[in-house]
């Protein structure tokens, strides 16, 4: 089976990729895949592919259905074994709860199917690196969506970092706050056996992508984990200080009690020469200090960039200078980075995060529990 | 002709409207309402009618050919007077520059089309006025697209002051400050008989309408009006203090010469209880004031409200809390705003402007060039 | 009689000069320019000359007495002549109230005495110029009290501007907000007798005064003023549009009628390549803007300078950087500079102003007023 | 031998209080503390106790002479020996490096002087632990000068919390970021012998004692820290997970390799029903978030209260709102407080930090120095 097809070309003449996409869940994540697949036709136009949405998958039929016909899938399924059996899908996307991750993923990707499955990758490192061995052993391209690193401030900042325009990195401190915690409502998102942990596999995850995308590999941890929702099964958030590779050292976070910040996923990275800083819920804009970048030499200070230049990252599918873009295109990016490396045979990695950087988010995350657990300083293994 | 046919329900069962639309222009605002169109067939789900992209008309044929099958428009044309023509067509959409927008308009409306038409209406305020009168009696909806009004803080806004929640409204200062202008690349917003003016209508027709729509009609003018780029024939900046007919008095002004400005669409909105504050840079945030607001007197200040809660104005149509969006979204609000008044025979008024408000805007803008000449106080005369 | 005597050295050798000083008030500016005689005195170590607080007037006997036990006056009288006429006093300070400006302070200066006065310098233009000849041709050094010169960040972004980094200047626009209007209290500012205007003389003159420290001479304004509260005499609020003579257009305002700012003074100045932005709430920073200032072209946008480096304008008398300043340290660098003017028979200008600022802020004022009443365009006519 | 002694009354009638102060240091701390003795006896008007300038101590015969006539003390030494010895003394102010805060405190409490000791208490919490039970036992005032207890959105936050106003407490994330520590200057804040520790002990006892005064006791610390610097004895920078008594977790960090950060002591307290988040740079202003504190449900947020009205702590001593107060009236407030406690014989606890509070925060930092060794979260043990 071919991953993708050819169709009347977008672009008007001659012969043109496209690629079946079978997507499972429909709800936030779903709702967001979706979008992101139907913008990126036209808004990254050529598309690398054209996304053909073949079918989508979920338990309930009328709900399902119901989805189909509002993004435009031509089918629907209630059990996902359909999809991965459907030679018409070359990409699977996995937009559903934690405890469908595994199992549905390796299949599709054995079918022979690319793969994006949402973070985290697994409800624990086991089943991450299961799954990451598998999938790869399949020879597929596989992504674990890790959104954020397909923010054009992050890819900024990550561009400057690599350059050494912030010299070697000392510090890099990150915490994701939310405050829905307190919540009453039943959801998934608070059944250990589904979700595998709280703000933990949720939030940390994007923390500790973006910690190990931006400065490095993780290398300990000390930490602790706490549940303030009596009788809650998973964890309300976490607290790490941590070591990396290449000598840098920070603080990781993570919660759903922090009253009054929505979204707040904010990071800095303090290098010898300069510092960056980000907050998701400003997230065209990045803070950035260079020493000695003034014309005179008292004339510094964080600077905040509006990243909404045409020579900024993605920004060459987008608006004017200023006008600024949602949270929902950063699906749009990182889909289009994988219908890019899959059209062209090339990697995910770096700037996607693979099912390999699935796996190591949760090695981190488990490292974390064990230091909560035991008291003690963890480092963390990674398998290869 | 009716406006609207039936197609398959996209919920599902039954008979469901859609209308066709045929656009005008496939530059920087096709390019954003095409994108509307296309986005709200499924995250305004279900839409109040669904639009079909019946044809796009543009001169050159090859760029028109490949906007329609970019956005996915059935045909193309390059004589605008063919989709006036056209029977599919229930909603004519006026995406092109200054000085097509009166004559398509009107013919549109004439043909029995409901519009919708870019700002400035017209390239002055007799012009404006011409299209206003002509297509109102032509009977069909009609909306000039001031897409502020769709930004969800702007609308919240509008609902704050309404409710009195900050008295009665002493000042407004609003400024639209962008930095392109010392460009010298040709475009055809610097071309007076396209364009009409320059900041003035480009920009400072948004700092009017919302002026207007927050706080009310505009009495009186007292202004000046600058070009700083030698040999260009349109203005780059004007500058006015003005009186509102309520008693209310404070400053507008737009520029194209605020270095490191990007698109700095900024006012401020004060009342006798409280105050409302407001920059397009950060679209999805509202500073609101409240005299008296906090459990202790002493806990006053400006609070960010970043406006993306179940209940905020819109915010139906997308993410859970801090899941920010983009500037682009304000089109999918406004067109589903024009469709909702086309399915249900409904007002466009007072949320949505109509071509009276843009003729109203052209007004304030011929006070403030009068101004600028005469160096007189100038009062605006609204014909009716 | 010399302007200042010596006495024992406070570096601890030889001669040192001092200087007499009487004040005249001592409620809100009293306290503001006594503690600044008494921090000078040790935080600019050496001063320049040590004021020696010889008597404070006031007319409340009890009242004036008391204040001259807390600042340390070794007098007090109840009639300001008794400080013109005493000999021990070598700069008269007058922080009375506007009425108190003109006739006091021309007696000091033609006794022989240097002059500080607070602003407004006159009720009116007429007052102001008597006051600034008359002065003059005294011979003594006179400064208008125009604090706001003394920001550190202020005298950094005249230098800015000076060396050319932003190119030339386009725009300013400057407001000045505060909230306190509605009170019912009665307080001298009120008075229309007493303080001859509002917001314009007690707030607008020192954004008039920053508009021309920082961009230069305003040719001509158009204007609104206001009176909100039934009853009062005097302005709450202004709007002007406004020309300088270079060609930079803008506008400024003031308004007691703000909900919710505090001491919002606000401005910013946009060139052809840079801009800069302050604002008096956070009066250590300095928004500041370069073209092409960035290692990447791409990192470009306004930076939050702190204002508290060694090498910044002042910073030289006070603390590590990041240790910020308050309000009153205006008036240190204030007087520290009068001072030093005095010692070393420098001039005032151009960093301090003199009573010539002080008129010509009264002259713009005047015109303001002027197109209030008229509706005209009024261009500014300076005397000399 | 009194405390304290009458002189004649600052108010203008009968005995008044005095109390003779003796100083060691004229460095940062020394200059900081002198001019809150000035700036005390006439803002804080009047005052709890006029704080007379007896003699200052330091090693440099010269500058300790040259510091003495500036700040107005009436004698100095070289020895601080003759301070303990001195009769007129009844406060003894240690503004002296680590090394010399144990033995002369002690030796000043001991003959019979009140004492204030700048932080680090001692260079390790056996050194605190010390000085705090010898000073306790001689039966005097003894503060420890962590002075941003005494900003005033500080003791705002402080009151705030502790009428419940944000609930049950849930977080604390707290880091003071400065941004010198690749000097290569000699200081005593990098010789071990001298200082003890390095940012921890600098910084990092600031983020401990306001954790205390904020949120409650720590229990426990998981900790990692780092000398980037080589070469240099001490740390550079510390991070750590910390568990409060309460329940509460969260970060603390201090670093001296934050490029870009000035004074940047930055902490947040999320609570069930609110948080407050404050910034040294900013420190005139505290964002408050209240649950459910709008007007209507929907217009909620984090509100920038600018910290600054009658109302609001240690504000009666100073301007009309909105005219921010600078760092150095911390210490103001902080001696204002001291000598109120010493006037009254009241405590100074809880709102000003005593020596236990100074002992207490040594206990943490050695537990995080500990926790860094061993890998271990290390609880912390108070001894008492």
């Amino acid at each position: 089976m071919s991953a993708f097809h050819t169709q009347g070309d977008p672009r008007g003449g001659g012969d043109v990729p496209a690629i079946g996409v079978g997507m499972l869940g429909y709800a936030f994540m779903g709702k967001a895949h979706a979008n992101a697949y139907r913008t990126l036709s036209y808004m990254t136009w050529p598309p690398p592919l054209v996304p053909e949405l073949v079918a989508i998958a979920g338990r309930n039929e009328e709900a399902v259905g119901e989805a189909a016909r509002r993004y435009g899938f031509a089918g629907h399924v209630t059990d996902w074994r359909a999809l991965v059996g459907d030679e018409r899908i070359g990409l699977f996307d996995n937009s559903g709860p934690n405890d469908l991750h595994a199992e549905p993923t390796i299949a599709a990707a054995e079918a022979g199917k690319h793969v994006i499955c949402e973070k985290p990758l697994g409800r624990d490192a086991g089943e991450s690196y299961e799954t990451w061995q598998r999938v790869d052993a399949a020879g597929v391209k596989h992504m674990c969506a890790f959104n954020y690193r397909f923010v054009p401030a992050v890819r900024l900042a990550r561009q400057l970092i690599e350059a050494g325009e912030i010299g070697e990195v000392h510090h890099f401190r990150g915490s994701y706050l939310q405050d829905w915690g307190s919540t009453t409502e039943e959801v998934w998102r608070f059944d250990k056996a589904a979700a595998g942990s709280g703000a933990l596999g949720d939030l940390g995850t994007h923390v500790i992508d973006l910690a190990r995308y931006l400065v490095g590999e993780i290398e300990a941890v000390s930490g602790l984990v706490a549940t303030f929702q009596p009788g809650r099964e998973v964890d309300d958030a976490f607290e790490a200080a941590v070591a990396f590779e290449n000598g840098a050292v920070g603080t990781i976070e993570a919660t759903r009690f922090a009253t009054g910040r929505k979204n707040a996923f904010r990071w800095e990275v303090n290098g010898s020469k300069g510092s960056i800083a980000f907050d998701l819920e400003r997230l065209n804009e990045l803070q950035v200090h260079f020493d000695g970048s003034s014309p005179g030499a008292s004339v510094q200070g964080f600077r905040t960039v509006l990243v909404s230049e045409a020579e900024h990252p993605f920004w060459e599918f987008w608006w004017p200078p200023g006008h600024i873009i949602g949270w929902e295109h950063t699906f749009v990016h990182e889909l289009h980075h994988l219908l890019t490396a899959i059209r062209e045979d090339g990697d995910v990695a770096p700037h996607g995060a693979t099912l390999e950087d699935g796996y190591r988010a949760s090695e981190v995350c488990d490292a974390i529990v064990r230091s909560a657990d035991s008291g003690a300083r963890e480092s963390v293994q990674y398998r290869t």
